[in-house]
């Protein structure tokens, strides 16, 4: 069997313990180490009863040479940092969405993993979904024909906390920042133009921030095709997470998962399970194909899946909502090279 | 345009009156006349309304040569006589199943209609929806293969009154005769052996009669088919009405219909339309459409798609059946000949 | 029984003669009189097969004071002078979408009918789908709680003659027409701002025409509602209609319809039905709510379902839809008062 | 961390080694040692690989006081005499489906199993699916009402070898043995009599052995419910898996799982994913679930949630069965008392 790759987890909070349990099912890692600044005791004992040494500090993790890989789970503002540093002592990377919010700061860090050569993959998990990939598929194959419209609907059962907001960096990059990527993964395209407009009627208070609770765009691509993503940070429902493509010779549309798939009959109609409330349980399965993924990226030192160019064109995609969600127009998308 | 048939309706009760309402829409047929010998003032003056004059006496149908059709909708009891009475007088048949529950007198029935030669046609209705003909269409075209094993799940949403129970013949003769024909329909062979049970869990009252509110039979054909029925005086949410064929190529379903395709997806799951509350309303198209197919019959004099001899054979089903039920054997079906 | 409403048909085309059909078969009317300024044979003869006279000149239906309304089905240029002119004859009036691409004939028109204190019902017949009513029930009972998003997919099945397509008017007002009206019938508001673009990528001549195949928009509502609207003149798999209501207590989805509910399985995988192909399949049911819609407002003389009103908005917002797909900005709709 | 419960496989086959991938998988169990008489290279390495010594010797396993629990996936033949020998060995037991064809034998190991007061679970894993206990809830929890109705449908996705099926025992203990056991815990009570009937039309050469390819049984219990069992050796579409609870208050129905919840639409239809081709991929989720209430009725030494007697049970309804298909007659199910 192969030795397993010894991983350090930068940022213990939910996506990073999330991680972590999965990490620790798999052959293919050893969880070595684990670094929060604000370690508190239960996330101690958490990691002790995982056999997971833990500590405040993020050089326990560069300065291990034992410890071959990373896994970038921390606050959006630390990334390109750890990455560079990770970089630079050698370490692959798996990094948490988004790379940064500050795309010149991407571009160093995308540098870094050059010119070291290490391995980054960025987290768009929902690329690893059975569903929506079954789609990726028919489109690459040419199945559906020519890809002519696709439509990506993505919600959140809840609004995170105004704190959360407050530190996203808005809707466009910290939410629909997976469908940018999803649009781009599946068109196979570069996004020439977005218009973007958005509304808090799901929760006002969202707006006091200079933010909103759901965003609407249109992308135009390179390649003639046009998606148009609806997204909303509620739909009391659960997370729900459909796409559906156009193309010349029919249409394939994925549907959300259910909890279980019993129709009861009542003199009222019928009534269905649940779909899953939120993205852990949603992607649940995605999370674990995208971590084997990494995994045979490092071990065969080979392009990820998902690449820190996937990560820098989704940033620039949400920068150009942003400005149109402003502006009520239609925006360029601005072409950035990694030199 | 062709001439309208000019029709007599015998028996102006719930199913005689569904009949007259769809004969009046349609161009194909004159209500001339109705009759029943319980004719009380709210259905004379609902005739009244739709220009159809009405009494309490059958020969005023009989006798009158400018009536060349009847319908007859009244008690089964009346079915052959009427039957037998208007092939004498050379008019052509529609019959409201079950023809009768003596076999004999169905017999005496099929003989007049042959001597006569007029058209005899038997109301199985259920032949007639779209979704159930799909399927038959799909077994006779050899689309799903070989078929190998039919099911048929047919319920009412609530049992009948206790004096309908007692005078309806019996669960097999009066309910799961449509069921027995449909059988016969979608294998098209003929029954060798018959196994059925019930069960009067879903309203014991029921069994006070004599009678099952539930019934269950396996039908052997003589195709080697082997046919589950399962039946039901009561499915509180509507009328169940589905079919499903398991051939050597794949298995052919069909699902009930529903009274919206609106899903609406809340926090508790999600919910969907009622199904049909009865037949009525769940075979309304079926039903102009097995009166359209009774005019094509008629116009051409040609053999209609439901015969007497359908109508029979059901019966000799459902006597097997009803003597299985007591004696807990697979039962042999009768042979026999109309001379 | 109520006297059929004497009816007189402007226009038979193709839309015409499927009205003509559909009144026929009703009680509430009585087609008097065709008229097409290009009636050929074939249409005579059919006419004549229905007992409907018919000619080539409009003034026998405007003064023939038997005939107390009128359908308009005659290609749109002309409907606006159609609408005056029956009012002045001081007829009833039903009209095909849209009243008119110019904004100003239609205030003319609506000033007719409101001096003549005629009925004026525009043929936006999806409101009449039970299906999409059924949604539009849900949002105005709060059954979805407060609305939210509103997302709207309209597809044809294959684009129309070029001919048809160079005098259309363009996607906006000739095709989306249909749901900018439904999006303003679900949200019970008005629409403020648009953001409109398109592609013809299904098909490239197209484009020539000045016009696009596929139309993407956004609508910003009065209440704060958003509107999603997706539409394309292709859709290989047939007329696809869906409306999707995010609401703050759940979401409502309607589905299309189906010919019918039998799904094949295989080894392959399971098979079901086609949707209906176009717009007569699919709304054939609504056309014929429609129509009762309209008998009644005439018999009481009181305000239709669907009025001139609604039919002025709908042409304001594909203006709006049109300046935006050429601006590439979020465009105002213009505010028109009927004096 | 609990300690792993250290466990034997006897039987290294296709379950045998299925079973042991779960069990390599899961942090309960620790698999020391497989056995298999007939052990060849391949076996061996396979286990070396998962860190397993083997042998053909069942004794190494019975005689080895580190292991406290063995999991029998061997022929039917050996399996009472297996539990017997675990059994005065002190182990907990785990035993594959049926428990023996013999019921003296079972009566013998379930005797051996209460003196050592052992755990003893039977490899009913259906029990254990999410669809089909979430319909055992709603019974249970009285949301359907009172369970009027049982339907099961069970079909393989094609017949097993003609060796298989000469020593299987016949369709009704080897296949519909699993609908026994869902049957009696999906109603609660005991079934009182079957019916039972089946054709090898589906391969005529099964009909050779004595045996049929598809197995029809109704049941009735004695708290009055009927259950209606459908089951086939060959569904081409893969393994069909679905049941259906008629109550007072409705009907709860599952359906089969599906690969994916894509569907493409087309000018032909709508095509969806397969179903899971056999047991192993329907199940998949079913056994890691049974595995898991093992180990905790091992550690709890608690009564397990299949048991030895509803084992038992299960093969005496097969039994009944047996004789019915022979006898043509409703048979009553044999009252056995475990002393």
């Amino acid at each position: 069997m192969k030795q397993p790759i010894r991983i350090g987890v930068l940022g213990l909070g939910r996506i990073g313990k999330m991680h972590i349990r999965n990490l620790v099912a798999m052959k293919d890692f050893e969880v070595v180490h684990g670094v929060d600044p604000f370690l508190n005791e239960e996330t101690e004992q958490e990691m002790q009863e995982l056999g997971i040494s833990c500590s405040r500090e993020p050089e326990d993790i560069f300065s291990d040479p034992s410890i071959t890989a990373v896994m970038i789970c921390s606050i959006t503002e630390t990334h390109s940092d750890f990455i560079i540093r990770a970089a630079k002592a050698g370490k692959d990377i798996f990094c948490e969405k988004p790379i940064d919010h500050n795309v010149d700061r991407i571009l160093s860090a995308l540098r870094a993993v050059k010119e070291a050569d290490v391995i980054l993959q960025v987290g768009f998990m929902h690329r690893f979904d059975i569903h929506h990939s079954k789609i990726q598929h028919m489109i690459a194959d040419g199945s559906i024909g020519k890809l002519e419209v696709l439509k990506i609907t993505s919600r959140d059962p809840a609004p995170p906390s105004m704190k959360y907001i407050s530190e996203s960096g808005g809707i466009y990059v910290d939410f629909m920042i997976h469908d940018f990527d999803m649009a781009r993964f599946l068109t196979g395209s570069e996004v020439k133009e977005v218009f973007a407009t958005g509304t808090s009627v799901c929760d006002p208070q969202i707006s006091e921030y200079g933010d909103v609770g759901s965003g609407h765009a249109i992308l135009r691509f390179e390649n003639g095709t046009i998606a148009v993503l609806e997204t909303s940070r509620r739909s009391s429902f659960g997370h729900d997470q459909r796409i559906e493509a156009l193309g010349s010779e029919g249409c394939a549309m994925d549907d959300n998962i259910y909890e279980n798939n019993v129709r009861f009959f009542t003199h009222d109609g019928f009534h269905g399970a649940k779909v899953p409330y939120h993205f852990p349980e949603r992607y649940k399965d995605a999370y674990l194909v995208e971590l084997t993924d990494f995994a045979e990226a490092v071990r065969q030192h080979s392009v990820p899946s998902v690449t820190g160019f996937d990560g820098l064109q989704a940033v620039l995609i949400a920068e150009a909502a942003a400005i149109s969600a402003k502006s009520g127009k239609l925006e360029p998308v601005r072409k950035v090279t990694v030199s």
